[in-house]
């Protein structure tokens, strides 16, 4: 049982936790709790990590016989990100993905996101983006890292599932997009209600930053511009409760 | 100017702003931001505080010639909430609405809340539901304090205009607006597809816990269990996603 912080593998998650440079460098990321880690596919299991405190009997079928190192309750919870610990993280592959791949779905549904800033939104719209039959999504450089652990967490395991690529060049990727898929910005001055487009199509919704939204030159790349109608004086839905309402919208109208 | 933490105005806002049991107490909760003081209603202002290193000659539009006590730098850091803190923050006095109040509206649009603990999500809710033309949101008991600060935050301004109860009994008050509504239960067990269900007369959804759903009680009162069909591995969606879209699929169908 390892009993140390000073351990190089225990150092090493913990700042694997917090530099997103060195995730990259070593190519993984972490992830926490029985349900993160017993969805971790196939071939991607570095490392895994059990709190002395963790009920490995009960936990069982979850382990899947997967070999894991024990540590002391005092060092796991140096590892964890999280206040209430829950027994057990692993390191990760990271899983790469290629810009032709998002787009040979039979069907395309894509998410492209321009600076999505906030962790919380960007797991929640993985989430509900794989519910919705989302075939990939697109980030900017300049939204926060999928492998930040507060990111992972909101998406309930479907970083593991939902394909995606970060791009340098937003403009172009989207040019490529263009040609085979029609694309939605969503957009407070948009022209159609959302619900008034046809998303039946090969298709790719364009969601931008919380507090600016899309920049002019993004947004202008698009085909057409749709708003979600807002009563009262709400100027603005939250950008992942927005992009959810209109992946849904697209699943709804491909039923 | 103020610029001592002891002076009893400054201590009592740091109580307020931990403390809900003091909030209900002296019947008031805290905003911050320019934002969301410029939005509280004629008449609910109470005590309003600014920084010193606020600029109030641009924010004088925001002010609205409203009186206010200025506060040192370091003092106003110390009452608020937000780690980068804008430099202006309020007292404001406590809505409250009846469920009868809730009830009158011409086509009932409601939300039931059963144990919502996220404040975010909670916050997330009121403001997707003032955009979706929600007529009043039910709170049950053992929901998170609305005058949480990061539920008013996350809000953004819609505490102030959408009408909310908390009921201390939950099932008596599902009764009550069963007799004008129609119940709809979202509910990883429901009978119909969220789309295929009928919004168009009085209605009120029933969204549950964030990790357990509805109880087993309360969804046994809705008239109809609602599913929100989801593709891959998902299992549930986030509570706030749920509400918002079937939210929007009631202002949709009315439109």
């Amino acid at each position: 049982m390892i009993t140390s912080v000073n351990n190089p593998s225990v150092k090493n998650v913990i700042a694997l936790r917090k530099k997103g440079k060195l995730r990259r460098e070593q190519d993984v990321f972490l992830v926490e709790g029985p349900k993160m880690v017993a969805e971790i596919p196939d071939g991607y299991l570095k490392e895994m990590y059990i709190s002395e405190e963790f009920d490995i009997e009960q936990h069982k079928m979850l382990l899947k016989g997967r070999a894991y190192e024990l540590v002391s309750a005092r060092v796991f919870r140096e590892m964890s990100d999280t206040q209430s610990p829950q027994g057990v993280l692993a390191v990760v592959r990271q899983r790469h993905s290629t810009l032709e791949g998002l787009l040979a779905a039979q069907k395309s549904h894509i998410l492209i996101l321009e600076d999505v800033q906030d962790p919380g939104n960007l797991g929640t719209m993985f989430r509900t983006g794989e519910g919705a039959g989302v075939t990939g999504v697109v980030l900017s450089k300049g939204c926060v890292d999928l492998y930040n652990p507060k990111v992972i967490r909101s998406t309930m395991g479907s970083v593991y599932r939902v394909p995606f690529v970060y791009t340098e060049d937003l403009h172009k990727t989207i040019q490529r997009i263009k040609k085979s898929c029609k694309i939605y910005a969503a957009h407070l001055q948009g022209v159609y209600d959302y619900d008034k487009a046809d998303y039946t199509d090969d298709s790719a919704i364009l969601i931008g930053n919380e507090s600016k939204g899309l920049t002019k030159e993004t947004a202008e790349m698009a085909d057409i511009w749709v708003k979600i109608p807002m009563q009262g004086r709400v100027e603005s839905l939250n950008a992942a409760v927005a992009a959810s309402i209109l992946m849904y919208e697209v699943y709804r109208q491909r039923r």
